[in-house]
């Protein structure tokens, strides 16, 4: 029978046997939304560097530079982290390189799975829709920030867990506990969220606009995918 | 100000800074529930030993061997890892030397820190008592399964959290998602737990009786404290 597990941070990958699995990538705050929100308005890769030069350099080869340390956009590159800046016509048979404090080191880490899929409540019917039908088991990586664990992360490993409760068996207890807190925040996560550090952070960084919108679900139905280490839908 | 955080794996422990800090460890299911045990009825002292041969070999000089690996007592050590093995008279003065699967490991992780206590619901209220009155910040430190977040020490690390909370502030996500958790289920923890993946090992092993009493909270008064690598109260 197919399992479906939660791996809580990403400095824990190495307990976990991948290489049979479908991984779920995500980093709600805000890495995972935009490339969903990007790919949902026609952007043709996108390609997640966890080094910032490296990243920087693309630009020379005709990509579009993106994405945040610490939050915060990186002097000299083309765009942020908020998906708002994904939705307009530059984005259009784009190319872009991508690097986060957080989401992009995930999706290295993540790179000895079978398959990995890119994962925020913007898609999150796609998500779980997709699992049910593949064949493998399921491991959603949480991008956690720093290493630490975070709500936002374990809550939306926990709506995907709810989802397929009846299809798919959780496989320990990271399951149970993302499940848990969903069921008790799905009603409101805007509220439920705004005590958390992550959103505390954020609301200083003036994107409360961006963390309402990153928690809306079903805004796109785009299910990115890796492949050779490139993300395409 | 005062604050407290939770350590849900003993693999993340590297992200914490300790140095100053008052650690508590917990392995509810069964290590920090025995030792709370042994010394609220008059066990001398407790040695961990993460190296089980090291920790056999301590029988030859007149300590009392116990013990798990993976949920089951080791051949050739007197005592296992059930609190109702260290209520009895031959507990009273004696040096223990003791090795589990997780619970041990988390307190040689946390070595590095100011001060490492043992916390269980047996002894809960005063963990909580002893944290208030203390002038160090707090990091909870769930041994978890095998590097793997579990219910049970996440479950406790969420009361602590839950009783200081008029005291002391949570420092990032992991305290607020342990007491979100503590909140729904303390009602029935024995139930509550009854999904998760331990419990269910567990229960294989007929210790039903053993997670009961660990689940009780304020059996005992006795808070142990490691002292150059040895616990005392």
């Amino acid at each position: 029978m197919k399992t479906i597990d939660v791996c809580v941070s990403p400095e824990l990958m190495h307990l976990y046997d991948v290489q049979d699995k479908t991984i779920v990538v995500v980093d709600i705050f805000r890495a995972t939304s935009c490339m969903v929100t990007a790919f949902a308005h026609g952007a043709e890769s996108i390609t997640p560097f966890s080094n910032l030069d490296i990243c920087r350099e693309m630009k020379t080869k005709g990509y579009i530079t993106s994405g945040e340390r610490n939050g915060e956009k990186v002097a000299g590159f083309e765009k942020g982290n908020s998906p708002f800046e994904y939705m307009d016509d530059t984005i259009m048979g784009q190319k872009i390189a991508f690097t986060t404090t957080n989401g992009t080191l995930a999706i290295e880490k993540a790179k000895g799975a079978k398959e990995v899929i890119i994962g925020s409540f913007l898609n999150l019917t796609s998500i779980v829709k997709y699992l049910l039908l593949g064949e493998n088991s399921v491991l959603i990586v949480c991008a956690g920030w720093k290493g630490k664990v975070n709500l936002e992360d374990t809550l939306f490993a926990g709506a995907v867990v709810e989802k397929l409760k009846n299809y798919i068996e959780p496989d320990c207890d990271a399951p149970l506990i993302s499940q848990q807190l969903y069921t008790v925040a799905k009603d409101d996560m805007v509220k439920y969220l705004s005590t958390s550090s992550h959103v505390k952070r954020l609301n200083r960084l003036n994107i409360y606009k961006d963390i309402e919108f990153c928690l809306t679900p079903d805004q796109y139905k785009v299910v990115p995918r890796l492949i050779r280490g490139i993300l395409k839908v």
